[in-house]
């Protein structure tokens, strides 16, 4: 019965060396662009997995003052073989999709350091469907500290360079 | 807080005509391909909405007999405005990205009848990363009858061309 509940399973091998990024984050943030006024927003980012290469990830904010639903995107890390990138870090692709009618396929890599490490990923080519507003390129950093998640997005849209778009700090809920 | 319980929000105005849609369906079904041996399938969806223009959408099979995960699929159907289908239809977008790597970005209509409706969506061009099996071209069709929904799924990929690949039916559970 697909509504049982699923079973613990152990992580795929390649999924082992982040397993500090499953579970629930929840912080906040702030973002902005050229186009748009600056304004602050509440997240909440979970990470699952069902014993395969990858993790499922969906993402909420919220607008910091109305609680009102502004973002959201889902979609899933794939990790990929140890030598797979080519400065020494682990290969990582990041696949999701965004209510905007934005997906982005985001490639990169995972670097360890002392403190837990970062994702440098970047989408070169964005794609959207016809209705969307126009994104061409994006860059996203992801930062693990223990119980600390923080990261930055740029985008390059509407017309605009690559700049900075959305920063936010996290917490580890469960 | 973003751990607060969302409050229950009005469907906007775009999303009302498919409010049948909402909520967790189960069922199973069958996969086949020239390239792969046939196989049964468990299957559950969740449609969900916070008041915009579009439902969140996700979706995990496990193997008919173990239980095992096989398949899982994130992403979100966008309403497009009444006269947007070229047809008559409701014009409808729906971007979703896989863990395998590939992205969605599915366009059509959606057909009322009697008994409820169908959807019939394209994607031309489907996105993969680098590390991804090659997907070309994909198309499906869901059709809402009351506490029914049936869909297909068929794929251009690995060198085949467009092929039916999936089928199941579900029913309404919450």
């Amino acid at each position: 019965m697909t509504s049982d509940p699923a079973p613990i399973r152990a992580l795929h091998p390649a999924a082992e060396p982040f397993e500090f990024m499953l579970g629930t984050w929840a912080g906040s943030g702030e973002g902005s662009y050229p186009t748009i006024d600056s304004f602050a927003y509440v997240e909440e980012v979970t990470f699952g997995h069902v014993g395969k290469p990858f993790f499922a990830y969906s993402q909420k904010t919220r607008h910091a003052e109305t609680g009102a639903p502004l973002h959201a995107e889902s979609g899933f890390w794939r990790f990929l073989a140890d030598d797979s990138a080519a400065d020494g870090g682990v290969g990582v692709e990041l696949v999701m999709a965004h209510p905007t009618g934005v997906v982005e396929l985001l490639a990169g890599a995972f670097i360890a350091d002392e403190a837990g490490g970062t994702f440098e990923l970047s989408c070169p080519n964005v794609v959207t469907t016809a209705s969307a507003v126009l994104v061409e390129r994006t860059t996203r950093q992801f930062r693990f500290d223990g119980d600390t998640l923080s990261y930055d997005v740029a985008m390059a849209a509407v017309g605009q360079p690559l700049t900075h778009h959305l920063s936010a700090t996290l917490t580890r809920r469960c």
